[in-house]
């Protein structure tokens, strides 16, 4: 997505060469236009897909799903971060660490808003060893419903994810592929 | 806000007499076209305040206001609930306690994202005790830049929240107010 890239661009920061600040407009800031076009642009990608649900991860996804759901007519389901494990039948919870933070949590589901017929998108803001999208795929998958697809706004595509999710057969589509953060320089993937 | 009110009365769950549950339409489901609608409506209502910056407090803001900000043209700023202090000359945080959850956090903020020429509207989901609005407030403020409002989606009417920001000089424009939650039973304030 070109928008998204020349953002990127502009305003992304190369910390090093596994971490790219967008905390200008994504994460901590963000440009609700540029989430809208986002969304409009999941949307129209998986628009022959059926999709019943979108399904985000806690926080920094929330603000371009709820675009893509707002553009599909479908409501959107916030896989919430707990640090706890929480004893009730009705929610489920699968355990995923995060590299980067070199954190681990239980990410959270109320078996309510997912169901067996569902036909889900899952959208986040990035996709580096894809150990959420692994797990909120988990929890979708233990309801019974399928997951569809995958939207990633930017994707390490020097790390395994992207690979991982792929030959387990989930189609991932990324809107900006990082090739490498080396020497404070960002490169995309050149995409056939 | 009719809509809102009709919905709450549909799908919210008073737990006990002072937790009114929001979870498949707001919290944890959400529903996009709803929250484009309240954040049209706040649009509206701040429509001439010169509005600069939205700004709510993760998680459950986020989807309301990112849809207000879009109305309004503005950039979005997200709070963080950090559970510990962040030593970065760029970083100002604010202790905020939660009475409902029986938790504490570090309400956090890059000041670059808010300057002393900012009017900000605040958005929150619920308004209670009033924690972690007084919480913004002080992060904002001590930027230099005046807080014109504050939007909230639900507000307990019968907690001190509301009173004491308004005390303070601060409009509260909720669009939800509730009179009580005893035996199970949503009860709202009749508006003038």
């Amino acid at each position: 997505m070109r928008e998204l890239k020349e953002r990127i661009l502009k305003d992304g920061q190369a910390l090093n060469e596994a971490v790219l600040k967008v905390d200008s407009f994504i994460n901590h800031q963000v440009d609700p236009k540029l989430m809208e076009n986002i969304g409009n642009t999941f949307a129209e990608k998986f628009s022959n897909d059926r999709i019943t649900k979108v399904v985000t991860i806690e926080s920094s996804g929330i603000a371009p799903s709820v675009f893509t759901a707002k553009a599909m007519g479908v409501d959107l389901v916030i896989l919430k971060k707990s640090t706890s494990k929480i004893l009730d039948d009705n929610i489920v919870q699968t355990k995923v660490a995060s590299f980067t933070k070199g954190t681990e949590y239980q990410l959270t589901l109320n078996k309510r808003y997912i169901n067996a017929e569902d036909r889900v998108l899952i959208i986040d803001d990035f996709l580096a060893q894809g150990e959420a999208a692994q797990g909120a795929i988990r929890l979708i998958e233990a309801q019974g419903a399928e997951v569809v697809g995958i939207g990633i706004l930017i994707e390490k595509a020097f790390q395994p994810g992207n690979k991982a999710l792929r030959d387990k057969g989930y189609p991932v589509y990324s809107l900006a592929r990082i090739k490498s953060l080396s020497n404070g320089h960002i490169e995309f993937l050149e995409e056939e």
